[in-house]
């Protein structure tokens, strides 16, 4: 089967069914680029951007390439303001502030993380991006019609299958299934528990099977091996995050990138103490202190906050016992190349392996 | 590439490289002997057997089959005798205890589930059956020996890249690599820390980088697009048991044959209040009430003996509040066929669909 011949790349209108996960605070407008132009679907995470910084980077980004690309936005609820449970967090992490000689009422400028509103909306209705993607659901039917009606595709996550059913009858055109080995935030929306999360071998036929819109693979994707699997298993595309991550394209923080090759099968975590919600990365000293689950931790994105100047102090020593190390359970597998020549080989590898038998 | 040159069929000498896998409780001789007269690796979990009936069940399969079967033991490590910690479990399902008006004290008869000794191995040398394969790890040298000196096969599961090291580097012939979807225990034993088991996606890949040994991929394979999707991870053969106990050969606990066709993708989790020790079960009220998982629950296999009066009590009433309702995520997605019918029809579908790119 040629790569033409697949429901990802008609939908969209690229040449290979590979999307680059959006990574906010990772990803970059120059690896959006990259991996657009090589053929797959370059994302750019808008989340913790100003409306005037994503219509920035989408020109930039359309200066490098005429292929579509696909801008990616959070649609969680606002945390609802709970000064006891802010209180309560506050207080368990106070004896890290002593230990690192901070005022316990210090503050730090933390980059925001709003979820998808008027302002963005108005920003997809000027660029015009061939996809849309969001995570945690969908935004509001106003919202979802305004972007539909610029003739976006739109894609979002689904953990389950309840997920996926409801993305797709809420007008989702593409469901990425999210399985529990992904990095980052986890995409659930209808449920919090993280104990029946399924992995991605499971989860991605079981979804294929319950809904009509294209799947696309994601978690545990790290070489051409996952990316051929995902296509076993039914899917019509994949999207690869952390493998994106050892890209010279990526904007790491330093102490993130310096973590990454140290990532294991075995030492990553679905964790909620770094922003309040699960997302899964490279144990260290506060996930193995409070978590990797904490009950305190406030709403998302609040508990983030209260860390922020914890993490700026730590990170100026050169400790990155406070900091998210967003990684995959397949970080290991990937090689490093910059991100256009990854999509080409990591393609060319899937399609000669999917042939070998 | 057809089954005869693959390493798994040319190692055990069977036909299709698919084992059906051991399940203490739920498999019965008649299912393994389909499996193996298939083409397939029949398996028969031996930890809940006496010696005498494992001889016996050996000879009816034998009786059945000419083909290579796998006698499966548990190699834990006795648990220690912890009178304060079993008086605090006894204390959490106390409550359990008056609201069914059964005495603190009852006692009911279970099934015992032991470590694979002096009197077992006799067994095995006696039957002398192709393949042994150990949960927990493997067991004591000497054992080992005994069992590698009949000419046996010897297979255990890994969790973890450094599971399935060590699990080579002691004398292991096989590695099962065993993803966090599987139903029923997880075989690890250099961690207890479920928050950082991998998903088979990620997991068989960096399993097949680490090992020579051939690897057999398990966990979230229902069916063949999961099958053939294991293939592409680079596993050698897989092992399938939830898709098995959907066969008329299974020996389910009739509660636990109802709950089956009500496994989804997003409820079933990793428990230890059935046995304490971490195992894939359908969600039920034990499992809400305490856990997922339990600080409390005592070592692996007493917490199951003081929930037995309980459990019998329930079930005389149909209910399946205290059963170990085992499946894997992927137990939606296998079809119902004898076991024999089974094996070749997945493993036909899988082969397709292995060409049809």
């Amino acid at each position: 089967m040629a790569w033409t011949s697949n429901r990802i790349c008609q939908t969209l209108g690229i040449a290979l069914p590979i999307v680059q996960a959006p990574m906010a605070g990772s990803d970059s407008p120059d690896m959006t680029a990259a991996v657009s132009e090589a053929g797959g679907l370059g994302s750019l995470a808008c989340a913790m951007l100003s409306p005037e910084h994503v219509e920035e980077a989408a020109a930039y980004i359309r200066s490098k390439t005429k292929n579509p690309i696909n801008l990616n936005f959070f649609c969680h609820n606002p945390p609802k303001a709970d000064a006891g449970r802010d209180t309560r967090w506050r207080e368990e992490i106070s004896a890290y502030f002593a230990e690192f000689g901070i005022a316990p009422d210090a503050q730090s400028a933390v980059a925001n993380r709003a979820p998808f509103d008027d302002a963005l909306c108005a920003v997809v209705e000027a660029v015009r991006p061939h996809v849309v993607s969001f995570h945690f659901g969908l935004p509001e039917a106003g919202l979802l019609d305004r972007v539909k009606s610029t003739g976006a595709i739109v894609m979002s996550s689904a953990t389950t299958v309840a997920e996926a059913v409801w993305l797709e009858q809420n007008g989702c055109d593409i469901v990425i299934a999210q399985g529990a080995e992904a990095g980052g935030h986890r995409g659930m929306f209808l449920s919090d528990d993280i104990a029946t999360q399924a992995g991605t071998l499971a989860l991605v036929p079981q979804i294929v099977d319950a809904v009509d819109v294209p799947v696309i693979a994601s978690g545990g994707i790290g070489d051409a091996r996952g990316i051929a699997a995902a296509f076993m298993l039914g899917a019509d595309g994949v999207q690869l995050g952390t493998a994106y991550l050892k890209c010279p394209e990526a904007r790491l923080n330093p102490l993130h990138a310096r973590a990454l090759p140290s990532a294991r099968d075995d030492n990553t975590a679905l964790t909620n103490v770094f922003t309040g919600r699960p997302a899964r990365g490279i144990m260290n000293r506060l996930m193995r202190d409070l978590g990797p689950m904490s009950d305190i931790a406030p709403d998302f994105p609040t508990a983030g906050k209260a860390l922020a100047p914890l993490r700026v102090r730590a990170e100026s020593q050169g400790r990155d016992d406070f900091t998210n190390l967003w990684a995959g359970q397949a970080a290991h597998l990937s090689p490093s190349f910059p991100a256009g020549e990854l999509t080409h080989i990591l393609m060319a590898q899937a399609r000669a392996r999917l042939k070998s038998f």
